[in-house]
């Protein structure tokens, strides 16, 4: 199967499920706990938690896949939160959940997606000892995005971050949620130890790549294509790994740090790319990749384990 | 053994459990989780925990105690959320984790409790099944938290609110966390299913009694005694059990929604007791009393047993 296909399959599966799960919501509170929940999505981490599962046991993820929303259950919580945080007036084309109906109720849907997320796994049909792992791992996990979005917003507070911060940064806030996904998945579906560890290697390296790859697609995609505004991490002096590279390379960004026009973007790209930041950068995010693809050997040969690479691949070739 | 006793050496025991797991704290966020966690509070939630616990199964506590920790951090992750909610300045005499850290660190410090509230209970020394059931019900205790609270602050905006929903917003905001306390002590020990459900339904009971008394306490206790303003819901038009059966009894209290002297609030008080309104909301958090006690028939005869129906009536014979 094409990944394409395998990805809009599993997504129109897990909002099914996602609709019978909480799809009447009978107060105030589970509305706005559905709303961004309900609001679309790419469902990458339930993706990765039914190749992982079906990667190590053919055929078991149908039994346990109501633990995989678990994963994005637990990714929209954070969402609700880290938009109170950043003040993010819309989301997925929609208004944010504390726009609609103020922080407080924000604080609270995100809270009950929080505890959702550990329902979930609880009534999975799987033996108990896996079950307590996965809790236990959601658990950990949970409390390392909080970290990785307290280190996102002190950096911002820092005049000189890091290379080692900042991978340590997108590993906690974006990299450990797909290593959950797929561990989990794993775990559920009775994957030995090596394969859990190798998956989770692998969804750690996939995840802080898709974020490096964001940080290039702030810089390269045209506004008309990414529906963000080009540059702006650089017109905000935010710390990315391009920001970082630059300064490792000697290049002073703080005069960029000011609107900028088209030409101005142009210019500036041309520079990095002349002075080969963008592709050291590159670089990074493929050789992670490369990583991740490696922490595969731990599966047979299955028709999953050839998507989780091309899986690998996908997260850094989008370009928006 | 005394219940002031007993519950005087559980805190320390809590106290020093929580400097074990947490006082050494490596990060800005986890200083921010801890502050609010290592200052003070009556450890009523872990002292539950500890008497269902050893009344199922004598000297069960000494081994799962550090899973009656997530009752407490439990507690202490909604008390931070609230206190934003609320916009309250100080706790336990102390400034609150969003006055100190700001909101986006006191939301994530919140988050963080909320991990390691799950994280407890994974690591705690007890079989595996009724493990994955304490985590379930702690998961479905933290839903019904957010509901309560978001039920009472619903409240603020309605004119009228009846008893039952009164009742229902207590349970779940109060009382249910206190019955998964005594039902997760109940678990892990190895108690009957009828025993963790007696345990439980005595903890909902006691803990929606508990919070009927604070509202007796707020009109009834001088400021001196208290350190809260006196009168301060009836001065707000807060819907409380005593607001409801003043309305019940046709008693109109919106003449007295204004500041109030010490004069006024004496005649409101006289007021209010020759027409019975005091009496009756005593005799049912009285009768909520009774009800928890005779729960408890499911446990054998043992000192915890004595101890847990004298802890019942210790949560509404306190006067401050």
């Amino acid at each position: 199967m094409e990944l394409e296909t395998y990805l809009k399959k599993t997504a129109e599966e897990v909002n099914s499920l996602l609709q019978d799960s909480y799809g009447d919501p009978k107060t105030a509170l589970s509305r706005a706990a559905n709303h961004l929940l309900f609001a679309g999505g790419k469902r990458l981490r339930p993706a990765l938690f039914k190749l992982a599962a079906d990667a190590v046991k053919p055929g078991s993820s149908k039994i346990i896949m109501p633990a995989g929303l678990s994963l994005e259950v637990t990714h929209n919580f954070t969402l609700i939160h880290d938009d109170i945080m950043d003040k993010d007036e819309f989301r997925r084309g929609q208004k944010t959940v504390h726009t609609l109906w103020g922080e407080p109720a924000a604080i609270l849907a995100g809270d009950v997606l929080y505890a959702r997320a550990f329902s979930l796994i609880c009534t999975a049909d799987a033996p108990e000892e896996p079950k307590v792992k996965a809790i236990a791992l959601l658990a950990r996990t949970c409390e390392e995005i909080c970290e990785g979005q307290q280190q996102d917003m002190s950096f911002e507070e820092r005049g000189v971050v890091s290379r080692d911060e900042y991978l340590e940064m997108v590993t906690k806030k974006t990299g450990v949620l797909y290593g959950a996904a797929a561990a989990i998945g794993a775990l559920l579906a009775g994957g030995s130890d090596a394969q859990v560890e190798g998956l989770y290697n692998y969804g750690c390296r996939i995840g802080a790549a898709f974020q490096i790859q964001d940080d290039l697609i702030d810089l390269l995609a045209s506004s008309a294509k990414s529906g963000k505004d080009q540059a702006s991490d650089i017109r905000e002096g935010k710390q990315t790994l391009i920001a970082i590279t630059a300064r490792e390379q000697g290049i002073d960004l703080k005069p960029w740090r000011r609107p900028l026009n088209h030409e101005e973007i142009a210019l500036l790209i041309t520079m990095l790319t002349d002075k080969g930041v963008i592709d050291t950068v590159q670089k990074d995010a493929e050789s992670m990749i490369t990583s991740a693809i490696h922490d595969l050997s731990v599966l047979s040969d299955t028709m999953e384990k050839h998507l989780l690479a091309e899986l690998a691949w996908y997260f850094i070739r989008r370009d928006y």
